[in-house]
């Protein structure tokens, strides 16, 4: 089968590649889309980063470079592991929660899979990636899809449960008189943007400096700011009648962002970090800080409920019309530079890059 | 009457004053002891950072420079405002809440005085400070003390209430099961430590490296490291059986202390910045703060009910004996080269020095 393998910065090969097997606990999945991620960017332009080394196979995958990447991706049943007796059946949609956990350690049982010491990830650390046109994927990471959604678009249901849990853990219950302001308006931006607006934020304003994307998450909040051409923190106060925002969320990781975020925070008001790759190291605005006694809570992907969630809610239509975020939609022959090279250099045209590994064989 | 008097950078002058008169809501104290403070230092190397500048009177006292100093004092009750009908009387002795705030805005109603617009401090704003003869305070910030508490150690309630504050904002109301990393053995780490004992933490550990200090907070709390000597994340593994730490206090303020409690804490453990000037800007080890999703939080001074309660606490003993906590006594005539001087240059060796004003005038 054809895969996109990792062999080292800016050098993502399209190989043949033999089909997977199913080990014990894996089906296979021929895969219909696969988002690509600023983590893969991340790996494509600086990796080995969270991909294993060739000296170092993941300890729970066993395996290394050249890894298939690919971890936000959806498809169909092709094989299921020997003696299932779950639900799934051959054929069956299915969205995949790309986290690879050991699941019977103590932090897993008594904290969160998400803090599994062996914490790894398909496209990352082995195992089937979604850059191919077959992945080996532990069955009970699969999450069956009604034949009803657009499969178009349910690889985005992996950004939107990074969301979800960033707004999970602002520890925010209800939404409902809460002021928020997003950092940047990309993907991860927009997927905030929408959990907010299905939690029933009062009022959301995403500033964002690329017109593409803040043109696009017009629509998704209730204002917007261009930070080039604006003052952020007098918009905040102008667009809150005074009052001020109550949490902010960073998807962007730059410093005079930060910064205008916590001079717009209100007393006591939590920023909430989701920004990964910071072009600088993010400095504490030390006066705003302690003067309004602020929180500041760090993030990491989602755990199963998240991911349960949003399947369910992505199911049932509650996120609209997903179709604005998606900027193209290429073949894997194009990946490397319909994709990867498109989504760096063209970075202010972008937001969300979807492949169809099996473009040849489909008839979509 | 004598008093010391903010002029600018290392000039702190003792001069004779008038005696402030009782206007509308003040009453006078006749100063007993007054603590030298860390924001004190900083505003002798450094002022005015805080203190209002003679171009800038503050917004409620209508002063500036040159201020009286001290904020953390004691006294007597000398004379109650015109037609004062509450419950303190002359010769009552007296701790002060040495907050300035309007009272009446919606953030002091609202939310806390503590955030309010126009908040300042008696010893960097005007009215009275502590380190004279005699202070004019707000008659409602003097809390009664029984005529049987030791004067001679009541000044230390304001860094208590400074301590039980931040304990307050960690949000962990139950400590039975938490075990808590405090950076810093100063005058704010040994009033944490002592606050953390009170309210029941299940272990506290102190990381310092001046050898005074670690040896004076190793008697309140269950360890002592040694920074420079030991491996903090090692020795705060070992000793918590392996567990990692819940919470942190960070009462010092210097980068690589951070570091290593970021690598101590638990996943979602919480992390309460206390130290006011730090040596670096403090960068947040992103790697740990996201892959254990930790909380950072902001704490500023106290609040009406830290006051109240600490005042309450020292009032039945539950502090036990502070003594050790204060390293030198002295008159003011001594205060600079006794006092700050002394706190700077000779930093290791001293934790704690009380000034009396009075000494002149008292049998004490």
């Amino acid at each position: 089968m054809k895969a996109a393998r990792f062999h080292g910065v800016k050098d993502i090969r399209i190989e043949e590649i033999p089909l997977p097997t199913t080990a014990a606990g894996l089906a296979l999945i021929d895969v219909e889309w696969c988002g690509i991620c600023g983590t893969d960017l991340h790996e494509y332009l600086a990796g080995p980063v969270l991909i294993s080394p060739t000296n170092k196979p993941h300890a729970l995958t066993g395996e290394h470079m050249p890894i298939v990447m690919g971890h936000e991706f959806c498809g169909r049943i092709r094989q299921l592991p020997d003696g299932y007796r779950g639900v799934l059946a051959v054929g069956q949609p299915v969205m995949v929660d790309p986290r690879i956990y050991c699941g019977i350690c103590n932090t897993c049982n008594e904290i969160s899979t998400n803090f599994c010491p062996k914490i790894g990830f398909l496209g990352l650390n082995g195992q089937g990636g979604g850059l191919a046109e077959t992945a080996a994927v532990d069955v009970n990471m699969c999450y069956a899809l009604p034949e009803t959604v657009d499969l178009r678009l349910a690889a985005l249901i992996e950004p939107l449960s990074v969301a979800r849990h960033a707004v999970r853990v602002s520890g925010i219950t209800d939404l409902s008189r809460i002021r928020v302001l997003i950092l940047g308006g990309g993907p991860i931006g927009q997927a905030v943007a929408l959990t907010l607006k299905n939690w029933g934020a009062l009022e959301v304003i995403a500033s964002e400096p690329a017109d593409l994307r803040r043109e696009q998450i017009k629509h998704l909040v209730d204002a917007v700011i261009d930070p080039r051409a604006q003052n952020v923190v007098a918009e905040c106060k102008n667009l809150t009648c005074g009052s001020g925002i109550d949490l902010v969320f960073d998807c962007a990781g730059v410093l005079p962002a930060m910064n205008a975020a916590f001079d717009a925070l209100k007393n006591r008001g939590i920023y909430v970090n989701v920004a990964v790759a910071w072009q600088s190291p993010p400095i504490i605005p030390l006066t705003a800080f302690m003067l309004k006694e602020i929180t500041i809570k760090g993030t990491l992907t989602y755990e199963d409920e998240d991911f349960a969630a949003v399947v369910h809610d992505f199911s049932i239509g509650r996120f609209g019309n997903l179709e604005s975020m998606v900027t193209a939609r290429i073949g894997l022959d194009e990946v490397v530079d319909g994709g990867f090279e498109r989504l760096i250099c063209d970075k202010d045209r972008h937001i969300k890059i979807l492949v169809i590994p099996r473009r040849h064989l489909l008839s979509l």
